[in-house]
């Protein structure tokens, strides 16, 4: 069985009445109860638990690791997020959702600014689907509509998505690429743009769809274990050269 | 024109005889004297030198950087790599050559360990073009033969090349992908990975012609500049909502 | 230099008014005139012409093709749609405009039906670059403004392009991967959204700039012509084995 | 459950008898039995037999293809490579075997010669995963030996792969793509090098396990089905413009 660690920064809920009023128990306890109801084993882990409820652990029994931050990237120590890095490149899921684009360990793992365009403005956003054989796109319509919705706008500086299930259209006249997969090391990386904190995005029935997909898509395999360093040829050849410096 | 800073890490030309007496002056100069004679203005930098030779105002200056390291990646200093990755994502093109696949450079923009199999014993490497339309392979033969060279094998552990335009075939039995494109914010980036110190690679006519194709694909364009941040609606939309939590 | 050959089905402009009083000599006319301004050497061909004026010796002198066509798509000669597919495999660009995407040629090349949704209503597009890196973005804003288009819509049934350079955004709730770049043996192929015959969408200084940059980046280089078929060992191996059976 | 049909020309065990003492009952029977082992419920249909064994029934009841040619490729009917090529846009898996490279449905696909370079020596292969977190490379080891293979070597001209799972070292001195992933309409596609009629490569246990990973990754889910089209505006817009050309 698939256990997901939902990882949450846990502030705005506690601040901020409108953001209380959607999510009172914290938007990690709605996606962890979801993703429970679709079948995988479930935890949660905030910001302000020792180690960002992170610990080694809890990281190596983790095969999925979801994602939400926004005010307070730079609170995430170092050292955990090393750890984060680490277990991806091992081979643990990691579903980036939102404003996590900005946190330490999405920046790091591709490598760019992570950049975008952003309005809150309660608007439409249609997110339609462009690669319809993708696991992650199993049961869903064409599009899903999000009738109230933060902007995020292109150009979004990531590299290019390994593949590109999602795009986004919004009522303000910009568009997003809201759903790309990566590859870093055995890890596999999902992010996915809806579910800001004061709108009920994580409420809506096709959105828990699509975390369930993800999280079944990011699920370590178990393919070869690459070896690294120094390596005796397989064939045989002279290795009688001496001109090595090391 | 598009002006090349070479960097090279300097110090095993000064402190090993063997590779002395293939690079006397260093591979930088080298491969600075090539770059010249396809056309490119050029300058070199080094480890030793302050700042590693790379200024604010040599970076500002420079349109594509070489990158030759092996035994002292760890000496580079994070502001300079900073600097650097900047660069990078504002447009600056970067050719990361052999062991710098280690540097921290590298590993900071692909988001990986970038690590591999090796082996030295002056070993036949056959570097095969699998994309013979793309802008590096230019004026090439099939195939370049390197009659000795330093094994890399898979597993490379790096994201997949968005464009693989070599592979190499070794002698003992391995294989690599030996010519990778990437893109990070709007800088192109080439890993091309001939080029030990210890073999005349850097001397080779053909190997030359690559590095040539290689720095004027990577040179920077002028497409547009992204802006980023809190945007005003391009079509007539209600921004009445007050929900925003900054 | 480049030689262009610009193709045009060129019946609507013959047959219907409105269309005649935005390209009255021709969509094609007015392309080639836009690419000899920007320094190219061009020829036009059109459907009804002897083998669509697309004869063995025009294809030889043809650096680039670009096609538009939309009612006849079916009066294109099998002949010469297997002399064009032959051409781009041997490293001739190709870029399809508009409704060139149900073509014989790019349907294909592409090996999908490359159907879309679509709706004649002169409504807004606006064209995002989302790769600014990539040569065809050269010199534009970050998103161009069509005051009228047509409306094309996912899922554009085509592979996963190997670039995404442009997404459109339409004023009726859809979008479109509007700029995408394929490889076919050694041809570049480029397709490009804008353009419906009865908006005076290549009269756009813009949409003229991004053509001209794709021509650019579809030309031929000259790497390495590719060999095939039955290969004598490079390495000394043990070849008598004798259980062949072609 | 599966169900998987695996087509063969089935022209070389009954004409020869070296490919007949490796294959008594074809190629065919034996991936099906394997497939079947794996948990697929399989079924075989061959050249010869009405339609191919390939009727509308038969495909309509298929999620996974694996095709077989080498020496008839001409003989198979365009119209049930139409048929086949109808199902996979629709989502019907292909896993394209050997020297099916230059099967009709395999060029149709992917829009290039899929030719290469070939040698009959009984020559090592050495099949490397480049790509250990796809699930073709599910319980694979970093490579995998075949002791007697065909030699197929670059140029491959086919598309950039999406994914590049595998990738073959051979003892003459040559390499090849192995293992391609494609997307074709809602259809995914392998393309797997070894099995020449020859050599028992298909009686090999990881060859086995490839092909049965193969056929779960290609199998069919329910994403969305696309509607293609003539579309009313999602949004509120004017529709009142009298251009339109059909």
């Amino acid at each position: 069985m698939t256990t997901v660690t939902v990882w949450n920064e846990y502030r705005h809920e506690r601040e901020t009445d409108v953001v209380a009023s959607v999510y009172p128990d914290g938007i990690h306890t709605v996606i962890a109860d979801e993703l429970a109801d679709h079948g995988f084993e479930t935890r949660t882990a905030t910001l302000d638990e020792p180690e960002h409820g992170l610990s080694e652990t809890v990281l190596e029994e983790t095969d999925v690791l979801t994602w939400w931050g926004h005010d307070a990237h730079e609170e995430v120590s170092d050292a955990v997020v090393e750890r984060v890095h680490e277990r991806v490149l091992e081979g643990m899921g990691l579903i980036v959702l939102h404003s996590g684009h900005y946190s330490k360990i999405f920046r790091r793992l591709l490598g760019t600014s992570c950049s975008l365009k952003w309005r809150e403005a309660a608007e439409t956003e249609r997110l339609w689907v462009v690669e319809p054989s993708h696991p992650i796109a199993e049961g869903l319509p064409e599009y899903v509509e999000l009738s109230e919705a933060e902007m995020y706008g292109e150009r979004f500086d990531v590299p290019p998505p390994e593949t590109l299930v999602f795009l986004s259209w919004f009522e303000g006249g910009e568009l997003f690429r809201s759903g790309c997969c990566y590859t870093r090391g055995r890890g596999r990386i999902f992010y996915f743009r809806p579910g800001h904190e004061t709108y009920p995005i994580y409420h809506q029935e096709t959105v828990q769809q699509i975390l369930a997909n993800a999280v079944a898509w990011a699920a370590p395999g178990d393919g070869p274990v690459s070896t690294f360093g120094n390596s005796d040829p397989i064939e045989p050849i002279d290795t009688t050269d001496d001109r090595t410096v090391h």
